[in-house]
């Protein structure tokens, strides 16, 4: 594989500007600075000038961020990754926010392509084939962020949502929970909420407790409200559980302050486990225990796997999924 | 003033979608709501041909939106005002995060321009000379969302923030507080943390009530971080206040936290009043008594000047306040 001024970067030890300055204009940089990014050239055999005829003539140096709903705390953390990796390799963002709605993603996607960004990040949201039909047409790179696909060769960046809702539910059985139960997101959104609920499903019946699907499973939304209401609908139809997982912790504070307003103390006598690891998971009281998604590093490896697409027109792994892990706060008791 | 294909749409009362329909493919349309959108097109002399023309041709129908901080749960909701309003007049919304860096913020603008947006939206920050020559050199209709500028003439939607400032600390004065600290966000943030700032010590002055700045005020920032280490600085310089406003709804939920983990209770023994009612004040436990903006009207109104501005090249009004409430909850208790 070609190496980039990304990697001149990383030998030298100095930023991706200061290899840009290095080739444009070495009598602004420091003789010492200049020496390692020459010798880390030669050293890679990187051929300035091909890239650099890329970067300033055929590129607009802009790439287009397509996230469903801007006031998930998530896609904030998302879009910091990847606006971190795109200041590194001198891109700058647009980031479009489609509301869920199919019509309105399309709309953006030509507008995306009028305007000409040299590639695109589509997050959280399954590709429908006519979403796909849209991407193929227009022909834009394009890679996946916290979603993927299995039907289409599309380079994606996610976590292992089917393990991460079996390793939830693990904890919670460790802890000593036997009745256990989960609020999802949606009945039919295939990329986090059905696989975590499969997981936390396969958890129970690999421990050797009752998995009744009707029971213990109720579905929301991803909102606070969402959590709230699938709290209370939960509690009438299993009374004596004494755990509870929610698909995404925004959820699980809305779970947690239906329980407090009636008296139930959290985590006393009920524990509430959230997922992501957000800026709210510590905003509440008690702090959420929660499954951690490597959300800034999802964004940041997404966007070098479009960088890396839109230089060579190939990526290293087509399909990359980062390891979660479980961060222990006080919303989870251990029971006796 | 020129009619406009919203007028036609209001009076009618049809989506603007239909209206533009009723032009171009009339035959789409249910009869009944063709001839209502023709008797409204007659009564308001409104002339399809020309604005079509403005609509279809000149412009690129996509319009920029510089956001500070893309993590502050305020700019989301903001955000979905100004969608609402550029979706019903056939925009798109085009979103850069600045991360209140000066340098991003001028490359931003120039990404703007080379994109041709029709208009651009900048939110929350002030407007500096440096900023105002871009602004100016550019030329494209501009218009100021959550802040304003005094010294040039630039369209503006918000609230006043002095007033606002002045209303709370009279609202927890009125419910007997007589000790009471400011949480503010920057000693040097001329739109809303000084504002807020000097309206709470007018507040103070105008009951009789004694104005220490050094003893009642302390600065952090905006976030959760900010508001609850603030709020440790804040009790130790002043350790028998009984009630703390913090100018953003983040900042309060920090200094709840901080009160609530040294056993402090809200609002037993001390109060906590926040400031935007974004979603935030209703996820916690107690809820937030904050004052209220409306941040989506800001939003939506603010997109509508700037299709004025696009459309006549002026407003009906150059700087717009609007009223701002305070929205009673659970985190202020009254002293008897």
């Amino acid at each position: 594989m070609k190496p980039t001024i990304r990697d001149v970067a990383r030998l030298a030890k100095v930023s991706i500007t200061t290899v840009s300055r290095v080739m444009n204009n070495p009598e602004l940089v420091a003789p010492d600075k200049r020496e390692s990014v020459l010798t880390a050239i030669e050293k890679l055999k990187y051929q300035p000038n091909a890239l650099a005829r890329g970067l300033i003539h055929k590129r607009t140096q802009t790439l287009g961020v397509l996230i469903p709903d801007i006031s998930n705390v998530f896609m904030a953390e998302l879009i910091r990754g990847m606006e971190d990796a795109a200041r590194e390799n001198l891109f700058n963002l647009i980031i479009c926010n489609t509301d869920i709605d199919k019509e309105r993603m399309i709309s953006y996607l030509q507008v995306l392509n009028e305007k000409q960004v040299d590639g695109i990040v589509f997050v959280s949201e399954p590709v429908y084939p006519d979403y796909y039909e849209v991407f193929k047409r227009y022909d834009i790179p394009l890679v996946l962020a916290a979603t993927h696909s299995l039907e289409y060769e599309i380079p994606s960046v996610m976590i292992n949502n089917e393990q991460a809702g079996y390793d939830a539910v693990e904890y919670l059985i460790r802890q000593g929970h036997e009745k256990i139960g989960i609020i999802s997101g949606s009945s039919i959104e295939p990329i986090s909420s059905i696989p975590r609920t499969q997981g936390f499903m396969r958890g129970l019946r690999s421990y050797g407790l009752k998995a009744d699907f009707e029971k213990c499973v109720e579905y929301g939304g991803y909102l606070f409200q969402d959590g709230y209401e699938a709290m209370s609908r939960l509690i009438k139809k299993f009374p004596d559980l004494t755990a509870v997982f929610a698909v995404a912790d925004e959820m699980a504070l809305g779970a947690i302050s239906y329980l407090q307003e009636n008296g139930i103390r959290v985590p006393d006598e009920i524990s509430v486990m959230g997922f992501d690891n957000t800026r709210l998971a510590t905003m509440t009281w008690p702090k959420l225990t929660t499954v951690a998604q490597p959300i800034y590093e999802m964004g940041y490896r997404a966007l070098n796997k479009l960088i890396d697409l839109i230089e060579y027109g190939t990526v290293d792994e087509l399909r990359t999924y980062l390891p979660h892990e479980i961060i222990e706060r006080e919303s989870v008791r251990r029971r006796v």
